[in-house]
């Protein structure tokens, strides 16, 4: 059985860093996010490509368990293109093609339909609130957004919020969406629309996890090689909500080690291009540096 | 006997942000520093005042166990006035008058020269310096510094920091000093100049401690409510230093301890302005949030 149900982007992405560059190589908040949720359960995702997709991509995402059948074809894949600079702190976009995005209009399979987890990675909130209404019975919905339809999308953007369990969101956005500097305060307005929690992630930082009564920081893995950070804030939601799906335990103390799951493996993505560091990863791997987050974090 | 030296600033700060103005408030970074040490244990003070400086501020101090003999008196007190804008990250400053502090020379009194602990608070280095080679037999020397130092005089700076045990400054600070982006990269460059340990202030994100062989990250506690951030890196600083003097561990497990009560003070700091949040904590409020960051962290 699928779960949890992904969507978001499937994209070719063409990247530079101060550490090098790769061109089409296989990205999105999908995939990400997909990739990093199926470490620990079997991730289905809708998303679309184009018909210039390479099908040996479909093959590794299946070969990691990933259902694919969700993949709409379209015309031409969406690419991103973008470089960071020294600082390695936020992505500059050099050229976006939509392409098959902009007639996109999800459809969820039969079989996603009974699914019990669903991720809503970054994707336009209309589609994610369609994903919402057609899956029958969901537990927990976790959702995901960026700065570009906080500016152009809000209205939509909150709709959506309002009928997810979990939000999560990087730092800049949240000050955005709530128009506040404070970080706690953003993440008590959120509360006032989710039904279950507000996780705030904070790149080299870590992450907060805010519920209605309960607070939670979890400590950023000191990564000294950054060869290239796209896709870490979906491979932090995916794992988190991959983690989640697993062990069908919905507690705050469990949600605590979803999140340093979810930072562990978007630690590991950043260390080299694309999604190459997930390729050669496994849950001992994982398991190690998840320890190492709990030494580092004791007093 | 006194124990730790402090040496810094003592300045009257007039300071606007959006939740208020004071004007000819006590600061400075020694004031702050000692002040939160104070908490722990008897430290005493290294500065220069002017004849305009209210008597009231040093029987404040005395009250709170701060030995003021190490204060010499010029002629107008060091000013600084500044403000913060809503985000309340940065100081902007107004106005500096540097007043007595141009000519100040640091002598060093008699009683304090068999103290084991040093804070040396942000000040100039070749002051600081001048302290390290007048106390007798120090165990322990923390350093803390700033920007314009780095900017101004690095060189100095750079020896002063050889000499001490553990370097403390900001996040901005060590990637200004390193020339790095990277915390992990510029911690580990600093590293190579102390004999023990370097801490990196990161504001409401906490901090990290960073030694030969082991890394510690301690939470930010999650304020809503930010009045006035001024002196909170000095408090930090202070605490931390005076916690090692009262307990005389400098174990790296120690180390996390004061490293967490730095934090609990500098938090407390920022809900009033100037000193006042200060004057009105105990212990009690102190070992409270103490245990409020132990299980924000816990997972």
């Amino acid at each position: 059985m699928v779960d949890p149900v992904i969507i978001g982007t499937v994209a070719l992405d063409s990247i530079k860093t101060p550490f090098g560059k790769v061109d089409d190589a296989l990205g999105g908040s999908a995939c990400y996010a997909s990739l990093a949720a199926s470490f620990f359960s079997k991730p289905g995702i809708l998303s679309i490509i184009g018909k210039d997709f390479p099908k040996e991509f479909i093959t590794f995402l299946n070969q990691r368990s990933i259902d694919t059948n969700g993949i709409v074809t379209g015309d031409k894949t969406f690419k991103w293109k973008g470089y960071y600079e020294f600082d390695m702190n936020e992505a500059k976009t050099l050229d976006t093609e939509l392409n098959s995005l902009l007639s996109y209009n999800v459809e969820v399979p039969d079989q996603y339909k009974d699914a019990k987890y669903i991720f809503l990675a970054n994707i336009d909130p209309e589609l994610q609130l369609k994903v919402i209404n057609e899956i029958k019975n969901p537990e927990l919905i976790v959702m995901d957004t960026m700065n570009f339809w906080i500016d152009n999308k809000k209205k939509e953007l909150l709709e959506t919020i309002k009928k997810a369990d979990i939000l999560v969101f990087n730092d800049g956005e949240a000050r955005q969406l709530f128009e506040t500097p404070n970080l706690v305060t953003a993440a008590k307005a959120a509360l006032k629309l989710v039904s279950k929690a507000v996780i705030i992630k904070k790149g080299e930082h870590g992450a907060l996890l805010f519920t209605k009564d309960k607070h939670f920081s979890a400590p950023g893995y000191p990564l000294e090689k950054i060869k290239d950070p796209t896709g870490c804030g979906d491979c932090f939601g995916g794992a988190f909500t991959g983690y989640l799906s697993k062990t069908k335990d919905l507690s705050e103390k469990n949600m605590r080690k979803a999140i340093v799951y979810g930072s562990v493996i978007a630690s590991y993505n950043a260390e080299d291009f694309g999604t190459e560091r997930l390729k050669n990863i496994n849950m001992e791997d994982i398991e190690k540096r998840f320890d190492e987050l709990k030494s580092i974090r004791e007093f």
